[in-house]
This record gives structure tokens, sequence and C-alpha cells, in this order.
């Protein structure tokens, strides 16, 4: 266990932008309210994973909706307090600790939030080692965790229990509630004992969070290259550097689909890069070439500062560095594929992994 | 109390779609669940209002739905099971009875096919003494009775328990989780103590949806006229006589909505009429006078037989006879014609009674 202040979430936040590749919404939001958790109820208790109980009771906590919705609608954080409370009626049990469901801008810091507010402990990991859009979209569903009883709470007070017989299903109904209830809402989710949490798991997000926001200040402040820096601590590739000069997005279903066109510069120069997001980017390609696909990571990081750059903060003329990382080997067996390969969201193409692809020398 | 058997569910079922205004659903699938539940267990007891004590805990059942989803997609009866038992959790105490929503085809019966079942007593009366399109529109909503805790279950297993800040809202949300569930499903909705029952309930009406069946059937038997017969038991008008020419039906939002048009017969020769409906005909109107509107009650009864038909029943070339019926005076109040008065369906009226517009001695 250690304790996690203003400064240790100034780091979570950019490392958590960038595992979110593109999605998860914009971390400012998370941040502020994490940072004023922690002004008014002290530093939040960060434990491993290994320091579970078997039994004890773990609920992420998540928003859930567009991105572009959360921006305008920011929680209280009162929802995510009723989701649990609700929860915790319907198991019978004290919840123990909570987590984040995903490495994603505001989803990785309402947790923290969370957790401050009503003296819980946040458990070092995650359900995807970086961000997807949809709620069976976790490493917990591979390894058959149920994602209900959950609970969805929105800021006028309105909730609900759902009880699906997959995670599908609470998928497909909890989307089209979510919208009904202004388009962006607070879930208790995937209610977890620790063993289970230990099984399905994806380890040290959190931890590894603050390392890539560390390691960025640290290497501007050293006069070091930080995306090179970040590359070397993540084990990612640089696939493209460029400029933005085109951008479709519309919100639609509860999501925010669209692509991004990139005009290459430095020694990509003379090419474009292609980049396709639904909440996240899914899928990077050149004119004549495939560079990164889902669900190995595909981030946008400012060329001159190395922060990342969210799919919302996409703007013409942005100058960015498309960079890729290998996805957690969970993601990678036929299950994950599945799950949340490139099939799942409607691409004609076999998974590839970024290794594969970019079998050039240049990690 | 008095016992309910397969004779008192042929003369409920006439009496509800009389009274449904041609919606609540084909009563033919919620007889056919009544007979067959009566067939496995026996007789169904039905209470009168004032037999409830006042703190007994009473759950009113219902489809929610497009009607024209509910006659292909017929219940198993085990979603209502489920939706009983899970909101007894929630609410901690033992329901006593069960009732009707709304006097209207498949939802007057379906609560008897439930309470057979399970072993439950069903309560004369229910809340609107019609059939409406919305989840608010019950005279217990007028009451301030909350509309949650209630449960949804579809007839795939899965269900959510809802608690929202309003009737309004439970609609909102139930409606969209509806029809991502298949476009219908079963609530348990609306708990109330024997108090509140008695205090926010239109009384006795599965006893005078019997006495309506019961009537066109002897009226017949006795070759008098039962469209006659009817309307004396019932106060009511008759409005027009014609044959269905023309009729728009679109299912949209969960509902049916659409408008048939009647050319005049006999005495109505050389006019027609218009019916408007949302599941339920909501406005009479001939070219230049209007004859009916919502709250009050608008029923096509074939001129031959005297039975009602539904809104999905009218048909090219059915001669029907429109009739009227005064609604009961909950429904006429301020807040009862705010909540389902013309204007809450989108016409430019004031609510005018059928007392009103009929001053013609046609009684």
């Amino acid at each position: 266990m250690r304790l996690i202040g203003k400064e240790e979430v100034e780091n979570i936040a950019i490392g958590a932008a960038l595992l979110g590749t593109g999605g998860g919404g914009d971390p400012y939001i998370g941040k502020l309210m994490a940072m004023q958790a922690i002004e008014e109820h002290g530093p939040i208790k960060l434990i491993d994973i290994e320091e579970l109980a078997d039994e004890d009771m773990v609920v992420p906590s998540a928003m859930m909706g567009a991105p572009t919705v959360m921006v305008e609608k920011i929680p209280s954080g009162q929802e995510a307090i009723e989701s649990f409370k609700s929860l915790e009626k319907v198991l019978g049990k004290r919840i123990k600790a909570t987590m984040p469901i995903e490495a994603g801008g505001v989803n990785s810091l309402l947790p923290l939030a969370l957790a401050a507010t009503v003296g819980l402990p946040v458990v070092d990991g995650d359900g995807m080692g970086r961000a997807f859009p949809e709620l069976q979209m976790v490493t917990f569903y591979l390894n058959d965790v149920s994602t209900t009883p959950m609970v969805l709470s929105d800021e006028k007070g309105n909730s609900m229990v759902m009880n699906t017989i997959n995670g599908l299903w609470a998928e497909k109904i909890a989307r089209t509630a979510t919208m009904e209830m202004g388009g962006s809402v607070m879930n208790a989710i995937y209610p977890m004992t620790g063993r289970q949490v230990k099984d399905s798991s994806i380890y040290r997000t959190l931890s590894l969070e603050e390392n890539i926001g560390r390691t960025i200040k640290e290497a501007k402040t050293k006069k070091r290259n930080p995306i090179n820096e970040v590359l070397n601590l993540l084990g990612g590739y640089k696939l493209f550097t460029g400029k933005v000069i085109d951008i479709e997005r519309k919100t639609d279903g509860g999501f925010v689909r669209g692509t991004a066109k990139i005009e290459g510069l430095e020694k990509n120069k003379g090419e474009n890069c292609y980049l396709d997001f639904q909440n996240e980017n899914l899928l990077a390609k050149t004119d004549d070439q495939i560079l990164c696909m889902t669900p190995d990571l595909i981030t946008v990081l400012d060329t001159e500062t190395a922060m990342p750059i969210t799919t919302e903060g996409l703007r013409y003329g942005a100058r960015g560095t498309v960079i890729g990382i290998p996805s957690d080997k969970k993601w990678r067996t036929p299950k994950g594929i599945e799950t949340v390969g490139p099939r799942y969201f409607g691409y004609d193409y076999d998974f590839r992994s970024i290794e594969e692809l970019n079998d050039r020398g240049e990690k």
C-alpha cells in the first residue's frame, strides 16, 4: 500500500491519457475531481492486487457515455457514491476497494476521486490496460466474470440496477439507457472477489500511468526526447510524424466515431496517415500500409511536448507523432481478438501485431 | 372475494378490449395465458379494493411495449414472476396482491395469469379505467404514488430495477430499455400500500369488464341490439357508424401511431370520421366537428357483432361503430387533463367532455 497525492495524480493523468489511445474522456475533468477529493479528504490508498484477500469484494467504477458529452456534463461525484451504495445493498456485502475499469483519461481518475471521498483504497490495476468503447471489452469478461449486477446513476438522481444474461446485453441495454439519461452516467460494474481480480485483471496500471507521466516530465527537465523515453519505457514504436489536415467526427449511438488524416512531416514527408477511431483509436494506416490495429495501442502525442492528444483534442494543424504499443497478452488470445480485434469493429482484417507490422527496426 | 374461472375470463377479455380504446394489445394472448394458468392452478381470487388492509403491499403487473410487437413475442409468464421476485427483494416485503395497471386488452388479463400461477389474489381495480400509452398515465401518478422501484424483465432473462426521480423519467428510461430488450417487457411497477390503492385507484374495473362482456353476449342471445345495451350500461354515446376506407399506421419510438378514416353509413352517410391513435384511440372527429377526445374513451365496435376492434385489428372495409364513453372523473381534474388531455398528445385543443361535444340527445 502507498499513498497517492496531488503530484502522483498529475502524473497518472498524463499516463492515463497516453494509454487511453485517444479515448476515455478528457483526463482534465477526472484530475480536477481527484485533486479536489484529495484536498478535502487527504491522500488515496493505492493497494497492489496481491494485497487483496481472495474473499474481498472489489467493484470497479466508471463513467459511461460519449467523451464529448462528458466534457460538458461534469459529474458531481454523488452519482458514483449512489451507485456504490445501491450495489452494496444488492450484493448484501461491504465493498472493500474500487479500481478503474480502463486505463483511459477520465476513467482512470474518477475511481481515485470516489476512493478519496468514501475512504476506500484503489486497486493498482484495471480491466483493459488501455481504453475501449464497450462494457464487455474488459479482461474480466475474458475470464467470465459477470458484468452484472451493475448500477447506473445519473446526476439527476435516476438510477437502475441491471442483471443481464451476459456482457453484450449489459452493453446494449446500458448504452441506450445512458443515452436517455443525458448521454453519460456513472457505473458500478463487474463486482468481483479479490480472487477474480487476481485472475482477470491487468496489473499495476496506475503505477505504469504514473511512471509514464513522470518519464515525460523528467525527460523535458533533462532536455532529453520525451517521446523516445516513453517509447523505451513501454516497448513502443514511433509510427508516423505529421500534421493533422482533416478530421471527421460524429457522435452516434453513444460513441464518437471518425477519422483523422495526418500529412507526413520529417521522414514521413510525402506520405499520409489515416487514424480511425470509435471513442478510441482503432486503426492507423498509410496509403499503402497498415501501421497498427486494435487491440494494440495507438496514441497521438504532441510532437513538441509529448503530451497525449485525445480524439476530441485532435485539431486541424496539430503536429502529432503517432505511436503504437503492444497490447497486454490477454488481448492477443482468440477470445481477446474476438472481443476487441479488428473484425469486431467492422474491419475486414485479421489481427496482426504491431511487432509483425513494423518489422523495420524502428523500435 | 370471489373466484374467477374461464367463463369470467372470456367476458373480461371482451370488456377489456372495449375499455382498452383500441390499445392495450390483443386481448387474445392475455386470455390464452389466463385460461392456461386457471387450468393448471385453479380459479383466481378476485378481491375488492375495500378488502385490502391499509398496510398490504400491492404491485401492479403490466406488459410494456408496442402492441404490434406483443402479438409476435408472446410472453412466457416467467418474466412476470421474475419481476415480482426481484421487486420483493428490493422492497424487503411480501407482495400480498397484484392488479392491472390499465383496462386494456392484454394488460387486464396478464395480472390474472400471474395471480393464478403464483397464488396471489387480484385486486378488482386499475389505474386508468381505460388504456393509455405511457407509464405515468395512471391515477396512481395523480396521487403522487411513486412509479419506482420498478422492475423490467424480458423473456431472455435480462432484468433491471429502476429508481427514478419521477414517473416521466421512469417512462423515458424504461421505454428505450424496452426497445433495446426486443420491443416488449414485463413490468412490476407502482408498488403501493393498501391505503394508496384505496386512495388512488379506479374501482371495480374487472367486474365492469366482465359485465360488459356478459351484456354483449346476452344481448345477442336475446336478439337485442348489443351496442345499445352496452351503451346503456356505460352511459356512452354512439358517435359514428361507417366503413374503414383508409388506415395509416407506423411503429415509432415504441408506439403504434396512426389515423383511420371511416366513411359514413346509415345516418352518417356522406360524412367521414377520422380516428387518431397512439396505441390507444385519442381523438375522433368528422370533417367539421370533434366527437370525442382523450381522456374520454373512444372505441370501435364491429357493427354486426358489437365486438371491440383494436387499432391493430382495424382493416380496410371493416364495418365499425365508433362509441364514446365519459372517462373517470379523476382524469377530468386539472392534473388529469395535464397528464392525458389532448395537449399532452400534441393536439391544439382544450379538453371538452363527450357530454359537452355530443349535446344532441343521442345518448
